[in-house]
């Protein structure tokens, strides 16, 4: 299979992420090739590009799509730009992997994957959770039925200290339920098999006052109701403290899948006063493999022409589920997804 | 301190449990005497009282109440049978520590809260969870301001297999959210030095059929607000499978208590195809502790005169919040406590 | 079956806590009748009877041999008395389950063990750790070839906290690497199904200076080598300080065994400073049911003529081997167990 | 700090996994230029270099030490060439970072310690446990006396799978005494901040019949006594089957340090049969942050002139403690590691 000719579009934050992992991947297997960054803020390409190898930086996103070279790119500028940005992307007939959420907008959602289908270019969403190992393996024991039916859904979704306020700004990244619960709400129709149809959501204590400067929460829950009569119940937090605390279960009427760990060092000394274990306070590479299995599948989609990943509608059905959660904060109630999707 | 001269009225499944310890703290520890059973079922009080060498049985309740060498009893009959029971142990003048609930209707547990303050009587009711070592250990790194303020509750209790059917009957038990959750409820209140003022709560798939029939479920959610901004999510389920599987967890400002473990023996073996662990199936002895330091608390309060453990109140507001789950489901809406409290 | 009719000798340390848990198996199970205890020193056996609701108390050995109810007697009186307290009990006609090890001699052990042959007694000797659930496992586990050949066994057995020097000194209880490293010679054997034939056991650093006065070790190794080519490390220590630290794993050529946990407590408070749990600095009830396996194996071989327990040649081969790990230290070179058996 | 230009010597199994880290820590940080590969195989530095985007690649040793780009060498060339090597690199006047041992030759380590001192050159020994941020944080617990006195240190190296029979040939590696347990003996060492003095070990059963023909074992006891009066017991094993299984722990007088964690992946999966969690059968990436900080303390030692990480010394230490458990096995008696050193 002929490497994917890959352009990065965002140099930001989570862009240096995922750059340094497709650096990697491009040197030690066949998938790809990272050929360009391009980032509108001057010289953020070319120190990435610098630091990492990359042959070409662009100034600019408009610079990189004449780029005839590349084949698909990755976008992972901020949430609220992804609706110009891809546009554009797939109006160049370049196939497109965008950070998740696709949009902040259910429309631009719709409108952004019809055009993918219509131009028969690959759109995948960066839901990279689908592609963890370990929740490849738990969903693999689910549907072998090891636990039998599945009843109750319980994640969490826990930073271990903020980002900046302005970062957090529900208009840029909508709001702290959509921007980390996105990632359980997609794992838990992609687990479950079935769609979240119900949500309740409750707002937590502000605990960062940035961040309720910018009408954004950093602690909150959300419990649902899937079709098929599973439930669930989902929080959020930028307040972990101790390192990213991310796991979910799920019980089901023979068992129960329990994913993910604490970040617990590999240290202990234990004394007459308890036993004591360090933390990993800085996010640990936990999700690299995730990411090399999204960005491998994302490559195979585009050489074979099927859409093997999470596409632009999983986003939208995702998206909707935290805007639900959102309108059931504002009207105290239990909101249908329907109300959402109209 | 002279040891409490101990009756236990009722036998069967949750009262042998207690008689055994209290059997067992009766022959270790000075805190009590256990000096007789009563059942009115024929031959239960007396079988039970041989088996664990107590001198005296009655095959009535009645009886048992005229017994003026007992000063105290405690009450684990059936929880629809409480309010008579209660009623009666007050009034021939003895202590009484109640199973929880201590009754299924509001009105009735204000009325035997308020006798037993008018009879100078200690009614304590059985929120063993308050005495277990580790949740005291919680409690305490709380108090101390380790966590920071609280945040999110986290609690869930799953039994590994469902109780007989006729026993679920709501009417009998007040259903799986108050029968198991009633836990939770108080550990929150307790854990959280804070009052739940809302909840939203979830039917889940009716797993065992038998169940169902009797108009209990055997899985839900609930979700709940504290007074001071808190927020939790609280499930329930008859069909953990592998073990009883109880725990919480506190997330607060500046770091997270977890409570419990998963009921892992102590033995795995690791091959090429994984690491395997046996569970307890059966209930291990966990709480055996958490039994003792309850009826040594209700020891002291009896000779001190003053309730050191939970009270007629504390059932009363949890059953609330119990209620209030139930007329969630009722009315697919959050429900105030204050709603149900009146 | 009908009940064993079991006596007690020795009411010490150990003596009470067999005591406790004939007690309630006495009430719980049909295996025993728990009818007597006997303890030289005035007063004990009469006190720990009052505790344990046991109905007979004597002043004397001698008395208690003399009880005509008695069928079977538990020997828990200290170590260096085992041989003329045995004697004496099988020289009755009863049964005995002697605590480990059965004499600190060799010769003794093979005279004891031959006279119960000879009277056609049951002799057991109080190897508890063949009946701990998770040990069974575990050598099911290798009985059935998960782990391939057995290749390495590794253990640890290291106390909370010294025992008084009393205790120690070597000529009473045969100093650590017997008192303790007994346990770990004899399950060695029996996971392997095999026999240890060569050790090499270095003494450590004696922290407990009233230890050292007695004469003995508090921390010490004894490395191993099994008949049939297996290899082992087994250490031991007064000085764990966190807890009772008993385990040990057993690598094969397919897989590993582990067996034991360290003794941590049901609650974990993490926060940025790291994760804290409580150990349990008390012995916890982690060997009851080791305990009451070992006394129903008894009850069994009484009542079927049939020696189901470990006997007095299990004892005098796990001597042995300690006498072979002393003179291992003394003679500064490895030692073959034959060379201590003649 | 001027960034070392860094080349490597050896691009076989261990010279690939350390190309990887320096290309890795080449982009990310800014302690190295990873400049040159050589390997005297036919297009192994070649290719090499061209998958991790390195400038140069050179077909045999010598060229590589006329490149006066070039200050410093990684050597991870197999541990039988390492004194030809290394004397070369340091007469070009070039500092070494030698893999782990220096030699299997005494005499000729002490001779290439003393060549770099005499040139004023780093030589640092590959021994990156120390380097591990667990082994660091375990050995400043260690070194602030949390855990009091050190008396017992036990450790095991277990291999997933053996490697090919050839590299396990003792000429060439050492064997596995040497070519595993040199880095527990340095840990050793290192964490006990005292000498090993004394030794005695034993072979293992043999699995692999590959690794028995080239006069290898692939099972192995030692048993140590430090100076201080520590003692230890260390295994080793290329037959854990389940993953890496490396770990260590530490009993001192006031409590235990454990390090190292089994290879447990982040699922489990608990139903009625016990919990299931699958393991890393492939090794991790568990130590790529021990080899960050070896590099990293490396170019500090060339910068300052000072020599900060493991020297020659260290390994003819270890060395002398891997031949004496050889010498051990071949004597059948405890051997002094001082009748080795001479």
């Amino acid at each position: 299979m002929k490497r994917l000719q890959l352009g990065l579009i965002g140099g930001g934050r989570m862009g240096a992420v995922h750059a340094g992992v497709f650096a990697e991947l491009a040197k030690a297997e066949d998938a790809i090739d990272f050929v360009a960054i391009a980032d509108n803020a001057p010289g953020v390409a070319a120190d990435l590009a610098k630091q990492l190898g990359v042959g070409k930086a662009y100034g600019s996103i408009d610079e990189i799509l004449e780029d005839s070279e590349i084949e698909a790119v990755f976008v992972a500028t901020p949430t609220f730009t992804h609706y110009e940005v891809v546009k554009k992307v797939l109006g160049k007939g370049k196939h497109c992997l965008c950070e998740k959420p696709l949009t902040l907008d259910l429309e631009e959602s719709r409108e952004l994957t019809q055009l993918a289908v219509d131009l028969n270019l690959i759109l995948q969403i960066g839901f990279m959770r689908r592609f963890d190992p370990d929740v490849i393996s738990a969903k693999e024991s689910i549907d072998r039925g090891e636990i039998g039916t599945p009843l109750i859904y319980k994640a969490c979704h826990r930073d271990q200290s903020p980002p900046p306020p302005g970062f957090c700004d529900p208009k840029k990244s909508g709001g702290i339920i959509i921007d980390n619960n996105i990632h359980e709400f997609d794992a838990g129709r992609f687990i479950f098999n079935d769609e979240i149809v119900e949500v309740f959501a409750q707002p937590g204590i502000v605990v960062d006052s940035g961040i309720g400067k910018v009408g954004d929460l950093d602690n909150a829950t959300v419990q649902v109701r899937f079709k098929n009569g599973g439930i669930g119940q989902i929080d959020s937090s930028r307040n972990s403290c101790f390192g990213e605390d991310i796991r979910f279960e799920l019980l089901g009427s023979a068992g129960t899948v329990f994913w993910g760990q604490l970040p617990m060092r590999g240290v202990t000394i234990a004394t007459a006063n308890g036993a004591k274990t360090p933390t990993y306070l800085e996010t640990p590479t936990r999700f690299v493999p995730a990411f090399h299995g999204q960005i491998k599948t994302f490559a195979k989609s585009v050489r074979t022409g099927k859409q093997f990943g999470p596409d632009g509608e999983d986003s939208r059905q995702a998206l909707a589920i935290g805007l639900a959660a959102y309108r059931s904060i504002e009207l105290g109630r239990a909101v249908r997804v329907s109300e959402i999707l109209g």
